[in-house]
């Protein structure tokens, strides 16, 4: 089954996307008649029947929709200081849309060796990992800030900070509280500086360790991503 | 610091390989004198001098020697149905090694779309990702085999087989004890066969979901890792 986006998708008759509309027919090469099914990517499937196959712009009739399991988020929130190599920026978000993420912020800070990201390319990153994974929320990704700006934004959840040194820090997944939300800053190639830890520790993010091993950023990103969801699936009778 | 792969590097004068010399002067720019360290790729770390800077081949006056923490391994053994696109097993490989792997095997299931993989060239992806995260130990890549012939390889710790499809089943996460051996196998983009996951079943793997996510083969590949380490690393009086 092929998930089509459509953002503000309703039940009754709607118009694909140019884009979506040659990918249904010259590449799926759906016809008329065929079951189709959407995602509004704001937690909404909706199935229907394609009424008109035409690669100029196809028309289908949604008659029926359902909420996503996905539908209320997931509760993560990643920061991160984009990679030197775009594609290494871009392999964590599609990895961390299959895995389910809701929110991610890219932030300039001291070590930063980019200081730009080309948001539209990303957005079509997040939105191909979202459809291939048959979710129904597309992640939130959010313009570049200055990491102090970052750092003013109010969130409501646990935030954290992790960074590679010998200091003694706790596990981010022993820090993690099943069920509520989790904000984690996860610093670029030359890792945050003393006095950037300092100025998010005074912004009540609570310095934490990913283990021993050394992560590259977008490793680290993904372990902190993919630990949320380890730890919000352990039965905590066991 | 740069570490440098030395199959069988002891105390004393060291040749370097002909990769790594020519890595060593005209990449690194390295000159005699300059501190230097080794790794044997099995669990031991050696510190010494660059004697001789040559492209052609480099000599060095190893030390001292100690033990990586990694050197035991980590107890993580993953079976994979290598991915049609060779360079999504090669950043699972990757970020695996960063994360900590001690043996990933290869087979060829009924759905494989890919029934070879170039063991070479993964090799060194596991080997660069080893030197790059600082590892002392170079994870072991078995060559490709049939499916059954995986099955009836003797696993001495916990055996698992993971799969899409909405039956119910206990999640990993939950599975893994902590501190015992782990084993995963991880199907083609294919996935398993019913018959293929009974005969696992009855060759003593346990049947186990990696949550309601619907991940791609290496993305599963990775999260089955990852948890094992973020339930290895959760504190049991929490």
């Amino acid at each position: 089954m092929n998930l089509f986006y459509l953002p503000g998708a309703t039940e009754g008759e709607v118009q694909l996307t140019a884009e979506e509309s040659v990918h249904c027919v010259r590449v799926l090469r759906m016809k008329a008649g065929d079951e189709v099914l959407f995602t509004d990517g704001k937690g909404w499937f909706y199935k229907g029947v394609l009424s008109r196959a035409d690669p100029r712009g196809c028309v289908a009739d949604l008659t029926t929709r359902r909420r996503g399991d996905d539908a209320e988020g997931f509760g993560i929130h990643i920061a991160i200081g984009p990679t030197k190599q775009a594609d290494r920026t871009e392999w964590f978000l599609e990895k961390a849309t299959e895995i389910g993420i809701d929110e991610v912020s890219f932030f300039a800070s001291e070590h930063s060796e980019r200081r730009h990201v080309q948001l539209e390319r990303l957005n079509r990153v997040v939105l191909s990992a979202m459809k291939q994974s048959l979710k129904s929320r597309l992640p939130i990704l959010n313009p570049m800030v200055k990491f102090d700006e970052l750092l003013r934004k109010p969130y409501n959840g646990q935030k954290f900070i992790a960074w590679i040194d010998d200091s003694k820090r706790e596990n981010l997944y022993n820090m993690i509280r099943q069920g509520e939300k989790v904000m984690v800053l996860i610093g670029p190639e030359g890792d945050f500086s003393k006095n950037e830890v300092a100025r998010a520790q005074s912004s009540g993010f609570l310095p934490v360790s990913l283990g021993t091993a050394r992560l590259r950023t977008e490793t680290a990103a993904l372990a902190a991503c993919m630990g949320f969801h380890v730890k919000n699936q352990l039965r905590t009778d066991l």
